[in-house]
């Protein structure tokens, strides 16, 4: 199901009669159209009037899919709505006032001349912008748009529907207010001195969607210049994300995850992350592979075992795989009983059933990764106990928490589960605390 | 009254019966204290608990009201609490979500797969921007905190509350998503580079509390660089309710602007624009004076002539003044049948009563100029239009349609009056049409 991309609305009339609604289904059907909900909008004498959501594979299909209905007798297309359009209309974010105003009392609070008291305030004593302003609940999303999704360098400004989109996951899940922040500047070092330029007015930094290796550089630079939690979610959120996910496998296929050899193929900002993230949590042995050597070489440094394809997918019993090279990994490739995780999006290193066909006792793809699991309460975690950092201990509490939260035969659970964020905050929080972060974070 | 500046609530617990809130106000009358509001929390058998609003001057006064009703025999002071410091209580401002999350499906429109395509169909025609992400509605408020309000250079995170406060304006008068960017950087060369690298992601870029004359530098160079609305509100914000005032003045005096004699004492930030707004309306004559030459000097360029202050207090019909020089006018200097505005905050540069009593026709402080009824109107007029600057003539469509919204005998409406933001938005709508700007924004 995972070619089927598009969500399209038709809004049909048609005859109000038995059969009518099988033949505009079986129409569908024929095009190889998926039907979603249907919706009654309004119902007259002879006629009614339906939303009908179908699901399709590309524009093209759309197209087809929406000809041939129009096509039919007694059915009449009255719009084509694209349900991912609909939702963007407008943007997905908005600045809204916390503050009521009932009257010119309330304007005399929040601006002047109240607004002059609690300035100077913060003047004497820095700290009280914790509690007098939004800053300990807000994240600037930092993007240049240099890799955005699978899509590439596309800029800033096309990259902006996902950093909304990030934010929208910021506000309806954890609570925290997050702006999209997009700099025009591919330069790492301008980067970096203009989102150290832009901190002050933020709790934390979420780095996003920034082209290797420029990510590392820049994130290494601002976590040493700012006293706030940085996190490239590129890197940490999907390592993150990918532990759970890991950790559940481990548990439904009886491996023992540290004492298990875990192998990273792909040594990007997700895999480079995840091999890190493996060797934080005290995998058994990390194995690594990458075309770079320098990549495989930092590896080496901090403990993971550079090898070739063949070798890592030969011993391994967990196998993670983030190359965008589709189809790297064949069926004779597969070692029975391994755990493996084709992650490349949106075409796998090897199909899921192709491996499980192979004899991996688990076998997933990108759809088991879901940094909406992890970067909210990660960010929520530390911006509740003002810590300056996002430890990698704290990425692991997450990853365990996370995984917990997945119900019986789940590899990860719903990021819409009520409660999971709520659970994997606290299990970060703690863990911060144990670390000895709380109130490290500067103002 | 324009002392009593601190409004705090006293929570307090006293016998219910005949005669003893009568006891606690006179209590309060004679420490100074102005009472407000007064609210019945609890209501028992014998007692009852009010909270009681009560306007002080300063913190010590405050203090030693506080501590003389607590000092009263059968009243018990609860809890003081500060109504400004309460409204600021965890920040005035939040990054929400237009869209709900109830289901899967929501999730995959907003966020990956389905936000894909949006970004996507913005890289091949970045004018999609315009409806699918929040760009056309939305304001970067950027300061560096060197001239916040009275209160000189306190610095980028002391300025935030007031950058918060002008985002709930605006998002409360004008619906537009405003968020405040502050920038640790002084020199202006690096402050404006920052606003260029972020501005890809605003609509529109509003320049707060930045120290003369840099603001006029870095005004001028963003305009240059930037497709889109940019505007320095402590001069353009408070030019156009400056102008609206003397519009109003000028009505109720009998004055005929566009013949008049209009004299600019001070030309900062604000003196030098509304200097400039004069000129732009067509008052008949521009007198200027400031102990800077070349302030002088610029204005003289643009049309204003340079003098005294002599001179200019003996000819000028209308007179304002923009020093922070109080008590630089005596009444001495007043011609009769003159309209005085004297802005400087706290302390006017005479007072309004001793003006009128040396025979001013009108005669008006800082409080008669409110730029919360400009600068909202001002950008939701130019984004509305997609105009790539807020031209001076729609400085003045601005000021003219505030001025007319007042009500009989007052020179200013309310910015809460129901309607005055959507007739000031239409006004300058129609101008900027007029100018042919419509559409020239770019994203």
């Amino acid at each position: 199901m995972s070619k089927y991309n598009i969500d399209t609305v038709l809004k049909v009339r048609l005859r109000h009669a038995p059969g009518q609604l099988a033949r505009l289904a079986q129409a569908i059907a024929e095009e190889d159209g998926v039907i979603g909900d249907i919706t009654t909008v309004k119902v007259q004498d002879r006629w009614s009037e339906r939303d009908i959501t179908v699901e399709t594979m590309n524009d093209a299909h759309t197209t087809r899919l929406v000809a041939r209905v129009g096509a039919l007798d007694g059915i009449e297309v009255l719009a084509v709505k694209d349900r991912v359009f609909e939702a963007h209309q407008g943007g997905k974010l908005h600045s809204t006032s916390r503050i009521e105003l009932r009257q010119l009392a309330d304007l005399r609070y929040i601006y002047t001349p109240g607004v002059a008291r609690v300035a100077r305030a913060i003047e004497k004593d820095p700290s009280l912008a914790w509690e007098l302003t939004g800053l300990g609940s807000s994240v600037a999303i930092c993007t240049n748009g240099t890799r955005v999704l699978g899509l590439g360098d596309i800029g800033p400004v096309a990259s902006l529907p996902v950093m909304e989109g990030k934010a929208v996951l910021y506000d309806k899940f954890v609570g925290l207010s997050a702006t999209p922040i997009l700099i025009d500047e591919k330069d790492p070092e301008k980067f970096v001195e203009t989102v150290v330029r832009i901190s002050r007015g933020f709790g934390g930094i979420h780095l996003e969607d920034i082209r290797v290796p420029d990510c590392f550089a820049i994130e290494d630079a601002l976590k040493k210049r700012l006293d706030k939690p940085v996190m490239h979610d590129d890197q940490h959120g999907t390592a993150t994300a990918a532990l759970a996910a890991i950790l559940n496998a481990c548990k439904l296929t009886g491996i023992e995850l540290r004492r298990a050899k875990l192998g990273q193929i792909g040594l990007g900002a997700a895999g480079s992350a995840i091999a890190r993230l493996a060797l934080t949590y005290g995998v058994g042995e990390v194995l690594v592979t990458d075309p770079n050597p320098a990549a495989v070489a930092w590896l080496e440094s901090l403990g993971a075992r550079g090898t070739n394809l063949a070798t890592l997918l030969a011993s391994a019993d967990i196998v993670v795989a983030t190359t965008g090279k589709p189809g790297l990994i064949t069926k004779q490739m597969v070692r029975p009983r391994q755990v493996i995780f084709a992650l490349s999006n949106p075409d796998p290193e090897i199909d899921p059933d192709d491996a499980l066909a192979a004899g991996a006792a688990f076998a997933g793809d990108g759809r088991a990764i879901n940094n909406a699991l992890a970067f909210p309460s990660l960010f929520r975690a530390a911006l509740d106990l003002r810590s300056r950092a996002i430890a990698p201990e704290m990425l692991v509490a997450a990853a365990e928490a996370i995984a917990a939260q997945a119900d019986a035969g789940e590899i990860v659970p719903s990021p819409l589960k009520p409660g999971v964020h709520e659970a994997v905050t606290l299990a970060v929080a703690a863990r911060a605390r144990e670390l000895g972060l709380a109130g490290t974070a500067r103002v």
